[in-house]
């Protein structure tokens, strides 16, 4: 069995591993105060160049969400987000749980628009009952989205514009940044990316680390006890260490965009085997995940072999699947699937 | 300037003014404990057939809707409502603070179906990712709904039984309920009503009293430390002998059913106001609220006299607006709108 | 059977209910945007001397407290207060429910001291393990206390000093307000004690009005969006008109002083009843709630046709119990009461 | 530089590293579902032999108090803990947050007994004004506690006995349960703590792990929907294979007690050291927590070479300070402590 479920079924890159274990004797202070942390904030800063931004480390992407949108709105504000935004689909509730509701905006590729925020804001705003209504205090992105898809620059900008216009900070979900700063369509580096929002993270559990995602703070409104919200939140690993230790290798010579990147190229393999084998993708995905439509029958067969996540139905007999690459993802088994699918169609 | 904005707009019925000022020397407990309250729960007991239900009093309709749903809900829960509802739209998140979502399913009148209701549940329960989603607690639907329409009692009552066979319990927001019971299309008398729901409350404050909602816990399971739940939610009156005396009053000679019966009287003259005027209805309402279509230019005209609240644009040159009759409304002002109107069209 | 067990045995002080009938059939808009609720807030802005305060009107008091706490912290503060405040103790929880631990400080009377406070603050701040701790955001105080006693001109400009150096913006609970500034050891009038805080309130509940709580907002960084946090914390009446009437009454002709004076007048009474008769009293009170100490045997008898609130016992044959006076407390109940206590000492 | 400031100051058992290692290119779903975690389970349910225990793996200890607590009250709920304990000090008020208070008992040396819950369980059941008060729901220590000193099995036996009396399920934090289970004064076996309890974990953070905490369900009625707090609470991890393989490594061949058994043995020697050189102790522990009171001016002295952590001042010249041992503390760095201690006394 070959799975390609997610990005997240093997260990780390064995890099990491191998770090892991040449630091394991030694002796740290806790709670992210480690030297290990520093220079993987150092490193961080300076792959961003963002001399002034905060760096933090936390475990997991469900509480970088709920820590980075608890620590940025007040209580009766709300967070705009797409309506197939991974806050509002697939975390239990975790934003609504501290408080604050999930502002969800049409979105048919996962995306949405500078026009539907400002739109929104303006209706609320100059609603006879503004104050009934919950008022938005951020947006809320991913880069990729859920399908995926990427924000090209213009549309980035205009997003930022909007929301430095009226005054709602923009948070970049970067659980899979690397794939979308590596993809063939990107328009932007990562010091670009960073300009054009206030708070973003950068995504390790789905790139390479064991788990770990860093925040980066890029505007110094947003950096007061930010720590402080962290351990509320049950966000701060006693044995900080091990995410300075990870972040420190990913971003020593280019390895987390090298891993994205070969990851990426594996996915444009298997997007290559759906699409010339005459399949629909569910979305235009440029990145690590690949969603191809197939018959119900014709999966029923590839399950057999090979692991995917099922999306979504798109007609009685027809459902859209989510065939993941990664770092581990090998030429072996990406040919084996090319060859399963032909086998499909003899 | 004469005003339909709302059914809010006055005091309360000479009736309650009267009990108030009679009652007001006595002394009595506090917290809803005092004598008035007991007879204002009999009262309504009596007059929904249900001896054993537990009757509570509140101040207003978002504190009566946050607190009934806290109490419902477990914590990774959320209340299935219209998009449409009202802790959807205008509450200022007051659901989403208690750390719930509201998950919204799409809806033209401001009525949800069984069926729907039970195809989010389904997908919800066998989707792959299950834990990952918000986990559907209980149904909220009001009656009348936003837009004046009315559940029917097939209805309701297919609703009730999926909600059962789910085991979501089910609540009915009645901030208008007295116009719901009486209108000409109502189905239900309110022990019929009672019987198809889980929890609900008449409203008082929009049906003639100075403030007050009455919640009315039909099922055994919800009754359990109701009042600590109000106490903390701030819901609990320190003079609750004041709903209790409210309360008590719209429950003798049917007093609350006579009010709403006279509202929606004046409502359906409203309508055909409209309606013989060749004006669309932007909701089909039997109650006490009517929603004409009219142009801007005519709006601005008989804003000048009239009081009505905006609902929405309907396109660039026509909104939907609402008109509002309560205890409260006199044929003079009816008369006069009436006039109004057919000078618009000369 | 008279009734001493607290200050909101009654309706309203009659000039309010007065008013309360005559403005019944005007209409307005709701939620505290009415002409009435505009003139009260002049009528207090003007007491309090304070033209540039923000003026909001709430139901109750818990639920008053949990907004005014909610709307100053931040997720990861708390608000310091004695371990008898009433928040910590008598609200449910509801401080907690909106996500804030209630730090507390022992006190002996009630009261808490500026150097506390600062103590605090400092051991707090300089603890290694700061960020685990809950930070201070705020200072909470009620005066009077729940014990009835009043903090010195000196004692508060001492704890309003303190918060300003640590930016602790200063509460004071003043649901028993009035009894405070009138009492004879008062050494504040409210425009003093109003600059003598960020925020506080004026209660209406217990000290004439049917219910009602008088939010005084003085440092301006606290007023952004304040009716939002009232709305979603269900503390936004609809017929808001009613409190505006209300506060309008109590503070035309200094009416809200001359209610507080007279109670506390009958409360003296009371205290030299018991003090006569050789009872210890449980606190030092010069305000309206009085707290003999008496054997639990003379209780029994006197209970039987006197009301009062049991406080806390003492030791295992006596307890501390409360007696209130108010504006509805007359010279006959008091001079029955002496009666009463005369007839135990024979 | 040598430090004996935690228990957390390196990596993870070599063996724990090694497994991972081992495991790191194997494939398996994430979120807890692997196999890992299921052999992890069932070693976990033979050492607690309680083969129908439910077992969940979390990140750190602020997470899991917090989940388990938040999934075990009701909202108007507060947890009874000692005044000392962690979740009442040191979690930036992470309970608070989720919407509960913590209910402080009084302790000297980190236990609660009995006879406090049950006092403070009839005082507010029956205290007049009980719909007020926060109403207990639940009891939590730790074991050992805060200052490393252990429950004797009567003691735990009345507590067990008490809460079943009221219904409180009881929670044992055992963030360092090892050292509890395997101290020289250990009344108990892990069988017999988890039927003194209705749930309770076992930490693997402070323990030899990397990071993890394996928490225990011991009453079925706390089971119902665990996993959907964890998700909600940021607490399951993507990966959470790694969870699995650490728990099992620690439960295969009594690994577990085998390293909080060496840690113990050093801590006796570090006791030593100083119980032999004439200092004080601040708590009676007979765990790897050791906490000798020292004047300032040799903590300087000692500062130089080796890390403590700071406890608390006992006097103006005199502080207590915490030295930890874990299953990375050497003979070689005890003897080295010796040795200072022994110079400090020339």
């Amino acid at each position: 069995m070959i799975f390609f479920n997610s990005d997240y079924l093997e260990g780390a890159h064995p890099a990491i591993m191998q770090r892991l274990m040449e630091t394991n004797m030694d002796q740290s202070v806790g709670y992210g105060c480690d030297p290990y942390c520093d220079t993987a904030r150092e490193k961080i800063r300076a792959a961003c160049q963002a001399p002034d931004a905060d760096v933090h480390f936390l475990v997991g992407g469900t509480q970088t969400n709920t820590t980075v949108i608890a620590s940025v709105l007040r209580p009766y504000q709300g967070v705009l987000s797409a309506v197939s935004g991974h806050i509002n689909c697939h975390e239990t509730g975790a934003i609504e749980s501290t408080g604050h509701k999930v502002i969800t905006l049409p979105s048919d590729n996962g995306k949405i628009t500078a026009q539907q925020v400002e739109e929104y804001v303006k209706w609320q705003k100059y609603d006879e009952s503004s104050e009934h209504i919950v008022q938005p205090g951020m947006v809320y992105i991913s880069h990729p989205t859920e399908g995926g898809t990427l924000y090209t620059k213009e549309e980035l900008t205009a997003m930022y514009e909007i929301c430095r216009k009226y005054e709602l900070p923009l948070f970049v979900d970067g659980a899979r940044l690397g794939y979308g700063l590596t993809a063939d369509s990107s328009e932007m580096t990562l010091p670009e990316l960073a300009r054009l929002c206030d708070i973003f993270y950068i995504g390790g559990t789905k790139v390479g680390a064991l788990f770990g995602e860093a925040v980066v703070i890029m505007n110094p409104a947003l950096k007061k006890d930010f720590r402080c919200f962290m351990k509320q939140r049950g966000g701060m690993l006693a044995k900080g260490r091990l995410l300075g230790v990870q972040f420190d290798t990913l971003f020593t010579d280019d390895l987390y965009f090298k891993i994205a990147r070969h990851a990426n190229e594996m996915a444009y393999q298997i997007r290559d085997i759906f699409v010339s084998a005459g399949y629909q993708m569910l979305f235009e995905s440029d990145t690590n995940q690949q969603y191809p439509i197939m018959p119900d029958a014709e999966l029923e067969i590839i399950g057999k072999e090979f692991g995917y996540e099922y999306w979504e139905r798109t007609d009685p007999t027809h459902s859209g699947v989510r065939f993941c690459a990664s770092w581990a993802t090998t030429q072996e088994n990406v040919d084996a699937l090319r060859a399963a699918v032909h086998a499909l169609k003899k």
